[in-house]
Protein backbone atom coordinates (compact mmCIF):
# COMPACT_ATOMS: atom_id res chain seq x y z
CA UNK A 1 0.00 0.00 0.00
CA UNK A 2 1.41 3.45 -1.03
CA UNK A 3 1.01 5.95 1.60
CA UNK A 4 1.31 9.69 1.36
CA UNK A 5 4.81 10.52 2.74
CA UNK A 6 5.44 12.50 5.57
CA UNK A 7 8.93 13.03 4.03
CA UNK A 8 8.60 16.48 3.51
CA UNK A 9 6.77 17.21 6.43
CA UNK A 10 8.92 19.98 8.87
CA UNK A 11 7.13 18.92 11.71
CA UNK A 12 9.31 16.15 13.66
CA UNK A 13 6.58 14.21 14.92
CA UNK A 14 5.67 13.37 11.51
CA UNK A 15 9.24 13.00 9.86
CA UNK A 16 9.44 10.30 12.70
CA UNK A 17 6.46 8.61 11.85
CA UNK A 18 8.01 8.24 8.13
CA UNK A 19 10.70 6.71 9.89
CA UNK A 20 8.76 4.33 12.32
CA UNK A 21 4.78 5.13 11.93
CA UNK A 22 4.64 2.15 9.54
CA UNK A 23 2.29 -1.04 10.92
CA UNK A 24 4.20 -3.33 12.81
CA UNK A 25 7.50 -1.17 12.75
CA UNK A 26 7.04 0.35 16.47
CA UNK A 27 6.53 -3.39 17.43
CA UNK A 28 9.40 -4.58 15.40
CA UNK A 29 11.69 -1.40 17.64
CA UNK A 30 9.99 -3.07 20.91
CA UNK A 31 11.22 -6.30 20.20
CA UNK A 32 14.72 -5.17 19.30
CA UNK A 33 15.07 -3.33 22.34
CA UNK A 34 14.22 -6.11 24.20
CA UNK A 35 16.62 -8.13 22.61
CA UNK A 36 15.37 -9.97 19.95
CA UNK A 37 18.21 -9.94 16.68
CA UNK A 38 17.30 -12.56 13.94
CA UNK A 39 14.72 -12.48 11.69
CA UNK A 40 12.87 -16.03 12.82
CA UNK A 41 12.93 -14.31 16.06
CA UNK A 42 10.97 -11.09 15.25
CA UNK A 43 8.63 -13.76 13.13
CA UNK A 44 8.18 -15.83 15.68
CA UNK A 45 7.51 -12.88 18.71
CA UNK A 46 5.02 -11.06 15.86
CA UNK A 47 3.33 -13.89 13.93
CA UNK A 48 3.75 -11.03 10.62
CA UNK A 49 4.09 -12.64 6.99
CA UNK A 50 7.66 -12.59 6.32
CA UNK A 51 7.64 -10.52 2.99
CA UNK A 52 6.33 -8.31 5.60
CA UNK A 53 8.29 -8.66 8.45
CA UNK A 54 11.29 -8.00 5.40
CA UNK A 55 10.07 -5.01 4.08
CA UNK A 56 9.44 -3.25 7.57
CA UNK A 57 13.24 -4.49 8.55
CA UNK A 58 14.52 -3.20 5.53
CA UNK A 59 13.01 0.50 6.01
CA UNK A 60 14.43 0.07 9.68
CA UNK A 61 17.77 -0.33 8.54
CA UNK A 62 17.40 2.40 5.68
CA UNK A 63 16.05 4.70 8.46
CA UNK A 64 19.17 3.86 10.40
CA UNK A 65 17.23 2.75 13.55
CA UNK A 66 18.72 -1.00 13.08
CA UNK A 67 21.86 -2.32 11.69
CA UNK A 68 22.34 -5.21 9.83
CA UNK A 69 25.21 -8.09 10.84
CA UNK A 70 26.02 -11.45 8.74
CA UNK A 71 26.37 -13.97 11.63
CA UNK A 72 26.18 -16.46 9.00
CA UNK A 73 27.56 -16.98 6.08
CA UNK A 74 26.25 -20.50 4.59
CA UNK A 75 23.59 -20.09 4.74
CA UNK A 76 23.71 -16.38 4.53
CA UNK A 77 21.80 -15.01 7.65
CA UNK A 78 21.72 -11.49 9.03
CA UNK A 79 20.62 -9.96 12.48
CA UNK A 80 19.37 -6.78 13.54
CA UNK A 81 20.75 -4.85 15.89
CA UNK A 82 19.65 -1.14 17.13
CA UNK A 83 21.53 1.47 16.36
CA UNK A 84 22.40 4.70 18.65
CA UNK A 85 19.56 6.00 17.02
CA UNK A 86 17.43 3.00 17.53
CA UNK A 87 18.20 3.21 21.04
CA UNK A 88 16.95 6.57 21.19
CA UNK A 89 13.67 5.52 20.30
CA UNK A 90 12.88 4.27 23.74
CA UNK A 91 11.74 7.03 24.93
CA UNK A 92 8.75 6.58 22.54
CA UNK A 93 7.79 3.13 23.31
CA UNK A 94 7.89 3.99 27.18
CA UNK A 95 5.33 6.56 26.13
CA UNK A 96 3.24 4.21 24.28
CA UNK A 97 3.82 1.52 27.15
CA UNK A 98 2.20 4.07 29.84
CA UNK A 99 -0.51 5.30 27.76
CA UNK A 100 -1.51 1.56 27.11
CA UNK A 101 -1.43 1.12 30.89
CA UNK A 102 -3.37 3.52 31.73
CA UNK A 103 -6.21 3.01 28.66
CA UNK A 104 -6.39 -0.28 27.54
CA UNK A 105 -5.50 -2.81 30.25
CA UNK A 106 -8.85 -3.34 32.41
CA UNK A 107 -7.18 -6.56 33.70
CA UNK A 108 -4.45 -4.98 34.76
CA UNK A 109 -1.22 -4.71 33.57
CA UNK A 110 0.71 -7.50 31.39
CA UNK A 111 3.63 -5.61 31.21
CA UNK A 112 5.21 -2.92 33.02
CA UNK A 113 8.34 -0.93 34.25
CA UNK A 114 9.99 -1.00 37.93
CA UNK A 115 13.40 -0.15 39.68
CA UNK A 116 14.82 -3.08 38.68
CA UNK A 117 16.81 -3.28 41.97
CA UNK A 118 13.84 -2.62 44.28
CA UNK A 119 11.08 -3.98 42.15
CA UNK A 120 8.79 -0.44 42.69
CA UNK A 121 6.94 0.10 39.60
CA UNK A 122 7.90 3.11 37.67
CA UNK A 123 5.35 5.88 36.29
CA UNK A 124 6.95 7.24 33.83
CA UNK A 125 6.21 11.16 33.05
CA UNK A 126 8.14 13.30 31.01
CA UNK A 127 10.16 16.71 32.14
CA UNK A 128 12.87 18.89 30.96
CA UNK A 129 16.24 17.31 31.70
CA UNK A 130 17.64 20.73 32.99
CA UNK A 131 14.96 21.59 34.91
CA UNK A 132 12.56 18.54 36.08
CA UNK A 133 10.14 19.83 35.39
CA UNK A 134 6.46 18.36 33.69
CA UNK A 135 6.65 19.07 29.94
CA UNK A 136 3.06 20.30 30.18
CA UNK A 137 0.68 22.87 29.19
CA UNK A 138 0.79 26.14 30.30
CA UNK A 139 3.72 25.37 31.43
CA UNK A 140 5.83 24.67 28.31
CA UNK A 141 4.75 25.48 25.02
CA UNK A 142 5.23 24.48 21.17
CA UNK A 143 7.09 27.30 19.18
CA UNK A 144 8.58 27.16 15.99
CA UNK A 145 12.29 26.99 15.71
CA UNK A 146 15.06 28.19 13.87
CA UNK A 147 14.54 26.03 10.69
CA UNK A 148 10.35 26.89 10.77
CA UNK A 149 9.03 27.45 7.13
CA UNK A 150 6.41 30.53 6.81
CA UNK A 151 3.81 27.96 7.05
CA UNK A 152 5.21 26.06 10.23
CA UNK A 153 5.62 30.41 11.51
CA UNK A 154 2.12 31.37 10.69
CA UNK A 155 0.36 28.55 12.28
CA UNK A 156 1.99 29.26 15.30
CA UNK A 157 1.18 32.67 15.51
CA UNK A 158 -2.56 32.09 14.79
CA UNK A 159 -2.44 29.36 17.22
CA UNK A 160 -5.78 28.37 18.70
CA UNK A 161 -6.12 27.85 22.23
CA UNK A 162 -5.43 24.30 23.12
CA UNK A 163 -7.36 22.25 25.69
CA UNK A 164 -9.83 24.88 26.14
CA UNK A 165 -12.98 23.80 25.13
CA UNK A 166 -15.37 26.25 24.04
CA UNK A 167 -18.07 27.66 26.51
CA UNK A 168 -20.59 24.66 27.71
CA UNK A 169 -17.95 21.70 27.53
CA UNK A 170 -18.58 19.73 30.13
CA UNK A 171 -16.13 16.80 30.12
CA UNK A 172 -13.01 19.52 29.92
CA UNK A 173 -12.12 21.59 32.83
CA UNK A 174 -10.99 24.92 31.95
CA UNK A 175 -7.53 25.40 31.75
CA UNK A 176 -6.09 28.87 32.23
CA UNK A 177 -3.18 30.13 29.47
CA UNK A 178 -0.47 31.86 30.34
CA UNK A 179 0.28 33.62 27.21
CA UNK A 180 2.75 32.64 24.99
CA UNK A 181 7.47 33.48 25.59
CA UNK A 182 8.25 35.99 24.41
CA UNK B 1 -6.44 -2.28 3.43
CA UNK B 2 -6.92 -4.91 6.33
CA UNK B 3 -4.20 -5.02 9.07
CA UNK B 4 -3.57 -7.92 11.35
CA UNK B 5 -4.90 -6.44 14.24
CA UNK B 6 -2.31 -5.61 17.54
CA UNK B 7 -5.90 -6.58 19.60
CA UNK B 8 -5.50 -9.36 21.54
CA UNK B 9 -1.55 -8.80 22.01
CA UNK B 10 -1.72 -8.57 25.54
CA UNK B 11 0.80 -5.61 25.75
CA UNK B 12 0.53 -1.68 26.43
CA UNK B 13 2.35 -0.85 23.45
CA UNK B 14 0.37 -3.13 20.85
CA UNK B 15 -2.78 -2.07 22.52
CA UNK B 16 -2.00 1.66 21.91
CA UNK B 17 -0.95 1.08 18.19
CA UNK B 18 -4.13 -1.09 17.80
CA UNK B 19 -5.67 2.74 18.93
CA UNK B 20 -3.51 5.31 17.24
CA UNK B 21 -0.97 3.15 15.02
CA UNK B 22 -2.60 3.92 11.46
CA UNK B 23 -0.99 6.51 9.53
CA UNK B 24 -2.40 9.62 9.86
CA UNK B 25 -3.36 9.26 13.99
CA UNK B 26 -0.65 10.53 15.28
CA UNK B 27 -0.76 13.46 12.75
CA UNK B 28 -4.35 13.66 14.40
CA UNK B 29 -4.22 13.61 17.30
CA UNK B 30 -1.04 15.97 17.26
CA UNK B 31 -3.51 18.69 15.26
CA UNK B 32 -6.08 17.88 17.84
CA UNK B 33 -4.06 18.47 20.89
CA UNK B 34 -2.55 21.87 19.14
CA UNK B 35 -6.29 22.74 18.95
CA UNK B 36 -7.72 22.00 14.96
CA UNK B 37 -11.32 21.23 15.84
CA UNK B 38 -13.62 21.10 12.56
CA UNK B 39 -13.23 18.52 9.31
CA UNK B 40 -11.56 21.20 7.49
CA UNK B 41 -9.29 22.30 9.94
CA UNK B 42 -7.75 19.06 10.25
CA UNK B 43 -7.69 18.77 6.32
CA UNK B 44 -6.54 21.64 5.28
CA UNK B 45 -3.60 21.00 7.98
CA UNK B 46 -2.48 17.29 6.85
CA UNK B 47 -3.79 17.07 3.09
CA UNK B 48 -5.10 14.51 3.42
CA UNK B 49 -8.10 12.84 1.55
CA UNK B 50 -11.54 13.13 2.61
CA UNK B 51 -12.74 9.75 3.34
CA UNK B 52 -9.44 8.71 4.81
CA UNK B 53 -9.85 11.91 7.49
CA UNK B 54 -13.72 10.70 8.18
CA UNK B 55 -12.38 7.28 8.64
CA UNK B 56 -9.36 8.04 11.15
CA UNK B 57 -11.84 10.38 13.10
CA UNK B 58 -14.18 7.71 13.31
CA UNK B 59 -11.38 5.47 14.79
CA UNK B 60 -10.19 7.47 17.11
CA UNK B 61 -13.74 8.60 18.18
CA UNK B 62 -14.25 5.16 18.55
CA UNK B 63 -11.09 4.53 20.38
CA UNK B 64 -11.83 7.54 22.91
CA UNK B 65 -9.44 9.93 21.77
CA UNK B 66 -11.65 12.27 20.90
CA UNK B 67 -14.88 13.35 21.26
CA UNK B 68 -17.35 14.22 18.55
CA UNK B 69 -19.54 17.72 19.26
CA UNK B 70 -22.14 19.11 17.05
CA UNK B 71 -21.44 22.84 16.11
CA UNK B 72 -24.17 23.05 13.56
CA UNK B 73 -27.43 21.46 12.62
CA UNK B 74 -28.11 22.98 9.08
CA UNK B 75 -25.88 21.96 7.53
CA UNK B 76 -25.24 19.37 10.76
CA UNK B 77 -21.45 19.61 11.23
CA UNK B 78 -19.23 17.96 13.49
CA UNK B 79 -16.38 18.78 15.83
CA UNK B 80 -13.65 16.78 17.32
CA UNK B 81 -12.22 17.43 20.67
CA UNK B 82 -9.71 15.46 22.76
CA UNK B 83 -10.61 13.63 25.63
CA UNK B 84 -9.18 13.15 28.71
CA UNK B 85 -7.46 9.83 27.22
CA UNK B 86 -6.49 11.99 24.28
CA UNK B 87 -4.81 14.33 25.98
CA UNK B 88 -3.13 11.65 28.20
CA UNK B 89 -1.75 10.95 24.53
CA UNK B 90 0.75 14.25 24.56
CA UNK B 91 3.65 12.74 25.84
CA UNK B 92 3.87 9.66 22.71
CA UNK B 93 3.77 13.07 21.07
CA UNK B 94 6.78 14.86 22.83
CA UNK B 95 8.74 11.64 22.78
CA UNK B 96 8.49 11.27 18.87
CA UNK B 97 8.97 14.90 18.71
CA UNK B 98 12.61 14.68 21.11
CA UNK B 99 13.65 12.29 18.43
CA UNK B 100 12.75 13.69 15.09
CA UNK B 101 14.45 16.45 15.97
CA UNK B 102 17.41 14.56 17.55
CA UNK B 103 17.82 12.73 14.27
CA UNK B 104 15.91 13.72 11.20
CA UNK B 105 16.26 17.71 12.03
CA UNK B 106 19.79 18.38 10.03
CA UNK B 107 18.98 21.63 9.00
CA UNK B 108 17.66 22.84 12.61
CA UNK B 109 14.71 22.40 14.59
CA UNK B 110 11.36 23.11 13.07
CA UNK B 111 9.06 22.93 15.94
CA UNK B 112 10.43 22.97 19.60
CA UNK B 113 9.11 22.92 22.84
CA UNK B 114 10.24 25.74 25.30
CA UNK B 115 9.36 27.33 28.78
CA UNK B 116 6.25 29.35 27.89
CA UNK B 117 7.21 32.21 30.51
CA UNK B 118 11.52 32.22 29.67
CA UNK B 119 11.35 30.90 25.87
CA UNK B 120 14.45 28.51 26.97
CA UNK B 121 14.00 25.20 24.86
CA UNK B 122 13.52 22.35 27.27
CA UNK B 123 15.10 18.69 26.68
CA UNK B 124 12.11 16.36 26.94
CA UNK B 125 12.96 12.99 29.08
CA UNK B 126 11.22 10.68 30.51
CA UNK B 127 11.48 9.80 34.08
CA UNK B 128 10.05 8.27 37.04
CA UNK B 129 7.09 10.80 38.83
CA UNK B 130 8.30 9.38 42.28
CA UNK B 131 11.74 9.48 42.34
CA UNK B 132 12.30 11.74 39.30
CA UNK B 133 15.62 9.23 37.92
CA UNK B 134 15.88 8.86 34.21
CA UNK B 135 13.67 5.68 33.56
CA UNK B 136 16.91 3.57 31.42
CA UNK B 137 18.85 0.34 31.03
CA UNK B 138 19.82 -0.74 33.80
CA UNK B 139 18.12 1.15 36.36
CA UNK B 140 14.60 0.25 35.42
CA UNK B 141 13.39 -3.41 34.01
CA UNK B 142 10.65 -4.31 31.64
CA UNK B 143 8.75 -7.06 34.04
CA UNK B 144 5.49 -9.00 33.50
CA UNK B 145 2.44 -7.51 35.38
CA UNK B 146 0.00 -8.45 37.83
CA UNK B 147 -2.55 -9.81 34.38
CA UNK B 148 0.53 -11.56 32.55
CA UNK B 149 -0.29 -14.39 30.62
CA UNK B 150 1.96 -17.51 30.58
CA UNK B 151 3.54 -16.38 27.61
CA UNK B 152 4.65 -13.13 28.77
CA UNK B 153 6.46 -14.28 31.69
CA UNK B 154 8.33 -17.21 29.74
CA UNK B 155 9.25 -13.84 27.71
CA UNK B 156 10.41 -12.03 30.16
CA UNK B 157 11.74 -15.32 32.30
CA UNK B 158 13.92 -15.77 29.75
CA UNK B 159 15.00 -12.57 28.54
CA UNK B 160 17.79 -11.65 26.54
CA UNK B 161 20.35 -9.13 27.53
CA UNK B 162 19.40 -6.10 25.60
CA UNK B 163 21.06 -3.84 24.31
CA UNK B 164 24.40 -5.70 25.00
CA UNK B 165 26.12 -5.93 21.64
CA UNK B 166 27.86 -9.56 20.85
CA UNK B 167 31.69 -9.10 21.57
CA UNK B 168 33.63 -7.10 19.03
CA UNK B 169 30.56 -4.70 18.42
CA UNK B 170 32.21 -1.73 17.91
CA UNK B 171 29.08 0.72 17.73
CA UNK B 172 27.62 -0.13 21.22
CA UNK B 173 29.25 0.60 24.41
CA UNK B 174 28.64 -1.90 26.93
CA UNK B 175 25.96 -1.76 29.75
CA UNK B 176 26.62 -2.84 32.88
CA UNK B 177 23.20 -5.05 34.03
CA UNK B 178 22.94 -5.39 37.38
CA UNK B 179 19.89 -8.24 37.40
CA UNK B 180 16.28 -8.57 37.03
CA UNK B 181 14.49 -7.32 39.98
CA UNK B 182 13.75 -9.91 42.62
Amino acid sequence: MQHKSFHNMPCPIARSLERVGEWWSMLIMRDALFGLRRFDEFQKSLGIAPNMLARRLNGLVAAGLLERHRYSVHPPRDEYRPTQRGRDFRPVLIALLAFGNRHFAPEGTSVTIVDAQSGVEAEPIIVDRATGRPIREPEFAWVPGPAARERTRQRYARRPQPETPPPGAESDPPIVRKGSPK
